[in-house]
């Protein structure tokens, strides 16, 4: 079981509610589950330790709270940064703000890196940085009364931690991204799922919660070989052509078919008993 | 307010029928809106215009009457075209031919090259040249009449003005891009937003001119640097990598969250008032 | 007319049911048609060959019985080959499975770089490699019984011949492919086309062989100059820039545009009557 | 004969010494040939028309007067649009920057797309502007006194019209590349031709133009079809993979094999006789 | 050791002269090696069984006779293909240009993508194919007296079976690649060695045989696993950014570290002994 | 001043020996400098806060000790790690395999990724990690007596830590690369010049470390907006096409043209005296 002590993190609560399965939950109810700075860094720090930790195969995201999985940047917070300025010369602020964002980027992106699957459930109101969070994702449910908005242009900004650069590659309706990031409006779980934004929306939070852990539980009971490298291959591939995505593939598998899970897998699905598999 | 003066190029009428929204009508509906090459050539004078002009912050492009957005290429009048040889040397042929069709693609480009957001309206007849002048607009929106095909195998050639190089990338059901293409059966907007290729199917061409107007009216109020840099970024990110796309925004934003815009469309958030920004 | 006696390999009906179509069965229907590596040969014989056959301008391929396109592989024949090590040197061990899959994955994309369009239907069970041959197809029918499953999962290892490099390009919903890739679980025609798996359910096996049929007779009747070029650039754009899709077509079309189809097309277009084209 | 008094713009001679063969003079030798926006705009149109213009097969660019190929940029007069702002807010000035830097590209770089191969001769100084420029050309020469500098950063600026995006691409010694081009300093033939960025070193300007024409006068005499072939899938190559580029090179020959020039090419060689080709 | 009776090919010998080494000999001497089809398709047949026999970690390409690698393409067998037409419709003659050169290329291609290191030697005359064949191989060795020539524009065409293709990405001189490919002018060792198109240059063919076979040999005592991984790892990082380069190179060795080869190689150094390495 | 006390590394001198210029010295040479993982972890460190330190403007890296840059990878040590295998099963080992290679890779590319040009002599002894960290700086100076080579192949393994992808886009002459890389032969000064792998050989370390320290101040006198954007935008373009690299600079000095110091450097220059540059 991995160790509850290891991830201690102020603004998360993290716990191991089944075998192989984490539950990192998002816990600055009070404001909406808004991100101060402290909040990215330490996503950033769970995620790479959850990575390797080989007690874990599946991860699962949510918001504390009944209103918001996260109402996005707190602003009031970060209007500090915004307002005031670096430098009087603008290529050097140009030179902070590119550092800054970039480091903002790479904590979230840390979700995407984790080497295990990573289940969201989008809750209440989910704005902004959650769509740039939910989408480092792997995986995102949502529950019939999610608001939805790529808020940033209403700030004043084009949306820089993933958002845009992410969407195109998850939704298969450009018109429908430019018409929700052009405007900020605000959407909800039915336009979501007619799009593909979420693969589930579920009753309500309590409702999404369970089966996203359920999902969770089943994934962790595979062999973390076989569900590690599906997840690198669906993102190699995301970003490539199908030649480039299929001789990856082909080397990835030249080692990872080698595994005793491969072996065990195949037997018990022949003689319809369970397998387990030993630590990643 | 731009200047409709400006703006005065055959077969098309330019509006501004709100502050900072301009309206482009393609007007040849006696044809259909069949395109002759001045109209082509004519449509990337008027977008790169519309591209620089500091008045202009949201565009709609619609065709004139009742009957369709556009019946596509004016075929009797290009046959002439099509139907002569440029030279007896097949070789030069080609080259004459490549150089047509990169003059020609680069006409349609032009509205998607425009910094601006273009919506436009597909109603009636929206055959062969109407999918690719669309898939170079940024949100397309039908009526529940429209009539869509993408007619260019049925006169013997594969669409080259953009059609077959844009849809992989707006629509998310490959299986069906390549039934419509392969078979130019005619298709309506029930089909059209299921699949992705619109994102707002409305009762007839008024409402739906009306509602997109509405739109343009709001992207126009929001600050021009957001705007422009979400769509920037949407076509950069759709074309690379997430890594590349992540970038390439913080290298954009670097410069462009130094604006006043920002300081005033947060304070203004805050504060529950409306920001005005200055011209772009 | 082809000569079916060329296409006479073991597990393969090949039939030619009407002008200009192939139909190619997968006839192994004791076993669910399941693979044996036999059968993925054929099929790559099957697929170059006709590739290049004049007589043929449109291909279907089915599974042969009620049950199953096919389920899979034959886990119990392909058991031997994973379960006994080539080398005890993991290294050379890797070498042997590199070359092994690369060798699997060129006989699957044979489909794919097969220059004419080939539709496919899914019915039944349709696990595991129904799903890597379906998506190097490029039309994809279902009935509204086929139970659809990513099963790899579940044998230990990452899908390596084509499902995972080809669903972010195939489908807009990256959670759903997420979600149905690392779970394994068995999923319906409804969800399948509802994320854009395939592009039509129809009720049962023969009338989806039917429809496909009739399509695939439509598309054999057009220009085979406009067809293969349409099937080349759409995989060519999938995989590219917007910016350089348009270039390679423009390439492209630079010679095909010459052919005499287009004007046969054009005129009998504007005349209402039917053009015939030579082979190709 | 192509006609001079199409090729009539400021600050350029445009002569044909030879059957096609264009020189293009850049003509402000009083100011070491410096480059004001005019000359650059001028420039791009020269080019585009001599891409398409049927009587010429081959370019010679070269600087008037004895002292310099370019001094670069003419700082004095680009410092007044240096040093005013166009606008106090730093992301509208950052806008207006990157229209005029992509416009300043585009001039330059339609030596690159000129269709016909373009040759430039380096005398004297050759500072700054006078790289990018010879980067966009496909052969450059060079004299025993010639001097060269990648000067842009002691002017406080990254090159940004095309030789810090062209070096890597045009020649194998990336610790030279970067040391030239972060020191400034001052280099000469000998070291140019050492690592590559011209292929020939001559006595003077005079014979360097001599050996320039009698080249250019050379691939003015092969077939138009081979010639432009070779510089198209040259430079499409030289961004590409292998695969990529032996792919474009198969669609590209597919129409240009069609040529007679290769009849006439190869029976001319058969035969030992001199084969002529028409226009293209 | 490796079966000569398996590498029995029509103009070609093959002799295994040390162990683990493989000699390739084009036999055609009395016409200079000029390829006709058969030549180029016995030449993949030979490098793909080279590529996995065990027997084979190094493999020497080199002409027959005192008087030429390759004069090339055997023109006068050739041109009776390329005087006549397949079809008198442009693009069904494109149709089969394109099968054609891709068919071709995908031949020389052999030679590149063959596991194992291939060393050439360039004496004598070594015009058009010879350059492009040359450029698949690995490393090149010529000799003072050798002649190369990039032939093509002379015939009337674009070289299409690798040499445009692939000398961007070998030769780090953009000026001299297009004035040699633009001219077919022909050059010697000496330039060929400074602009870096072949890395030795020796006295004649006999030194230049004995000191290739000398590499070969040196090469084939290493461990195959790191001499097909360097080659593998080096040609992809060619086509890629470093970033694409470093993560393939991480996933490859994953696998490649787990070998004997290295605990064996490792311990024999430290213990100033020599390894021998089991087959691969 | 950059204070040296933030810099106190096990295994590493950095001193600060003139204004703006920062010397980082490997400080093991006892035993040749050769690498154990703390030394690794630690370049990294030292790199990033260097990178982002507003007192450092041109970085030196050399090795203590008369003998050796580096004489690579400390095997003795490493074997320990290397000869024992994390896992019994193939694949959890070529998991952690990755994950130490990713890291290590990581570590060393901090200076490739450090935002301030590094400079590099090579003396004495430079093996296999040498050649990886030195292709990770940006200019490379080498003695009359250096002795390089790519050793890796000899200790079983292929180069994983750079060498192998950044050669291809260092060098301009694949052939040597692959003889070097494959033969793991030692070369010298004279054959690094010549291929381009130095851009200067000096008569002694004591010589060629005052050399490079002085291209370090003169490039620390420059604006530091200048440099750290021409060192951006040529590894940006080092990697992609022509027409991405214009692109990007062109976004990138969008907000870099707008700093104080292309004023300052652009009066100074025409009024003949020296201008100095805030931090950056």
């Amino acid at each position: 079981m991995a160790n509850p002590q290891d991830y201690n993190y102020n603004f998360y609560n993290v716990t191991f509610p089944a075998e192989y399965v984490a539950h990192v939950e998002i816990n600055r109810p009070e404001k909406l589950n808004a991100f101060v700075e402290e909040m990215w860094q330490n996503l950033a720090l769970i995620f790479r330790k959850l990575s390797h930790d080989p007690n874990v195969r599946a991860i699962l995201l949510t918001g504390a709270g009944d209103r918001a999985f996260t109402a996005g940047l707190d602003v009031q917070a970060a209007s500090q940064g915004f307002l005031t300025t670096p430098s009087s010369d603008p290529a050097r602020t140009a030179t902070a703000n590119k550092r800054h964002i970039l480091d903002f980027q790479e904590c979230i992106s840390a979700v995407e890196k984790c080497e295990k699957p990573v289940l969201c459930v989008l809750h209440g109101i989910s704005f902004g940085l959650a769509l740039d969070l939910s989408l480092s994702c792997d995986i995102r449910f949502s529950t019939t009364t999610t608001q939805f908005s790529v808020k940033e242009v209403d700030i004043g900004l084009a949306a820089d931690i993933g958002t845009l650069s992410r969407l195109p590659h998850s939704v298969g309706n450009m018109s429908w991204i430019k018409e929700i990031a052009l405007s900020a409006r605000v959407f909800g779980s039915e336009e979501a799922l007619r799009v593909g934004l979420v693969s589930r929306v579920l009753g309500g939070k309590g409702e999404a919660v369970g089966e996203a852990l359920k999902l969770a539980g089943l994934i962790a009971t595979k062999s973390p070989v076989a569900v590690q490298g599906t997840k690198e291959i669906l993102n190699y591939s995301r970003d490539r052509t199908v030649a480039d995505g299929l001789h990856y593939t082909a080397v990835w598998n030249a080692a990872m078919l080698q595994t005793q899970d491969l072996k065990d897998a195949m037997l018990s699905g022949l003689q319809k008993r369970k397998a387990t598999f030993s630590k990643l």
